[in-house]
């Protein structure tokens, strides 16, 4: 009673000028009147599972962990793919099983994924259900929006007290994507790509500062050259490497947007040699 | 005191960059700390009327019943157009007296518009005032902005429990837009159109699943023909006909915008015939 | 305890589609899971700082005096740039000293600024302090987004009942800019410009209504004159200067986009002569 509020968050591809993400919200709070609602992007590209687990991966972990996550991005809503609940130490997750709960994983258990999308087993201390309780749908459940009928009511379930056991049948291996971490390569550079270009033009790679061995470290893509890494986008060369906030090297144009100055696009390749 | 915070939600075409919404967020604040708002949209188009009471109508039946709905899409604001409360058993609306609150209404009372916005009699079970009591406005009332001087304060108001009676005058009629729902012809087909694009490029049409007498159903419109009705938006034909979740008929081209597909607009005609 | 949760209002350049807004605001609630989020605009033109000036002027005399608004439009974040917490009778902002927090200043205390972005001295009522205290940041704290690592923590703080003085060591000038004022001439007239473009088209002009000494005004840009001053956006003359609801005069074409109709842009002359 004295306690705070549930707080569930959502992230989806139904934009904002749809009554999609309010007909989810007042399917929830039918559910869960004092549930606090936070969105974390309703600007997910159509259906782009991948940008969908990145930006997902990027908040959850400022939230408080007994915060919920939904995440609806879901092309093959209506089809045999499974609803998973995922409760995690420091977190609950709900969504579609096709790889967007990629962001409720270790890079370890992410791993095994090798190349692509591909199920992995779940890591100690993390637990999942195939959602399969209609007693805690809105019915009659719709074929083509499971955000409003499935996965928004089992989230405020979950926000009023329901054990993830109740949801439906245990399951040990979820749909991973392979972690976002650019690889080492022989002879010792990182070979990585552009994850995501927010909306100052930086462009997100997925090369972890982590894994950056040297200071002098020299970043290559689209045909130029960038020496050393910056903390701050501060004024001074046009383009430049910087330690990004959420643990990724970023590529930035002080003042304007990098992914206009390079004609930059998702996927591009980046490469990080130590000097 | 234990009950659960009043639920405001606002339907505008205020957009998001400007200081609009957060001034009406403010003004109800300001009467109502505790009042939970949540967004059904702000991106209406400007001063489109229809497509505020479509997007309403498909959002708030989600919503608890003590809600109080408040859309200001609002054209003629600072004229003689009245602004309105009303109160059904499911929820109760505020905003201006210019078809918006047809999302209010059901069919049979709408269906007295006739071809167009006209004035319809309230249904049994609806109550409607003429806010003109300005105890309960901002002071003093811009010309230009009522959805943060009367709008949002009358919903704050009526949030804390202030009569419905007390705003104004009883009204018996409030202006109405015909239904959203085809027209059956005299060869049995229906004929509708196209009511809205959604951020998937789904074209949601006024065909009511309702309407449907046969799944062998034919669907004809930009003079291309979708044979069948599907229940997902599953890959397989590139245009499909779906049954969409808030129960009208959709045209989808899956993985795909079925708007940029069919060069489709607002107001396209749909035909949909019987086999 | 029974008093209602405290309000934070965040106005950002961060856009809608990247996790930085859910990011700083799980940091917020992670802190006290009570506060009540309101966005005023995440769609600031990046490192617009004007703007995001004027936006939150326009909106946060809207609110309860004890909210707290938060402004993060930072382009030197990360340099020797302070962070600043300010209160005064109405509210408490928090966000750079690089002249966001006009918006929290009275137009006389902006006017020793002069002719552009310079220090001035905080009028009486008002306490500010250079936010320095670490105990009330997120660790580690990135040198690219103090929105989730200093700015949001320290609105949680202070919405938890920390002192502003506890923050930091006090501070008697700020970075402020001159008030959106439009200058009187020689000859009488009033010389302004627009100072931003709405959703609607609508051109704001930092001509006040308070300096309008004639109803019969003259009002000329980009060519054009209009004649009269009206209070509402009905229709009739292709283009119109209205009283726009927060104290400016408007350019408004009624039905458009008056920016369309003129090809306006931000800074576009407007020149107000009394008749």
């Amino acid at each position: 009673m004295s306690s705070p509020p549930s707080i569930i968050t959502l992230t989806t591809d139904f934009g904002l000028q749809d009554p999609y993400v309010a007909a989810m919200k007042g399917a929830i709070l039918s559910i869960n009147p004092t549930a606090r609602l936070v969105d974390v992007s309703h600007a997910i590209r159509p259906q782009a599972v991948e940008q969908a687990a990145f930006v997902l991966a990027a908040a959850w972990p400022y939230f408080p962990p007994d915060a919920i996550h939904v995440v609806v991005v879901d092309p093959a809503v209506g089809s045999a793919r499974r609803a998973l609940a995922l409760r995690a130490a420091d977190a609950t997750f709900v969504g579609p099983d096709n790889g967007v709960l990629s962001a409720a994983l270790p890079d370890e258990a992410r791993a095994a994924a090798g190349e692509s999308l591909a199920p992995v087993r779940l890591p100690d201390g993390y637990r999942a259900v195939s959602v399969t309780n209609e007693r805690f749908f809105r019915t009659p459940v719709s074929s083509t929006f499971h955000g409003r009928d499935i996965f928004g009511p089992v989230a405020a379930h979950l926000s009023l007290g329901v054990a993830l056991e109740e949801l439906g049948e245990p399951v040990e291996q979820i749909a991973a994507l392979p972690p976002f971490r650019a690889r080492r390569q022989p002879d010792g550079s990182l070979r990585g790509r552009v994850l995501h270009v927010d909306a100052f033009g930086n462009l997100i790679t997925d090369v972890r500062l982590d894994d950056l061995t040297s200071a002098n470290a020299v970043v290559e893509l689209a045909g130029r050259t960038i020496e050393g890494v910056s903390s701050t986008y501060e004024p001074g060369a046009d383009l430049r490497a910087v330690r990004g906030s959420s643990g990724y090297l970023e590529i930035a144009a002080p003042g304007a947007s990098a992914a206009a100055v390079l004609k930059a696009e998702l996927g591009l390749t980046v490469v990080v040699r130590s000097r």
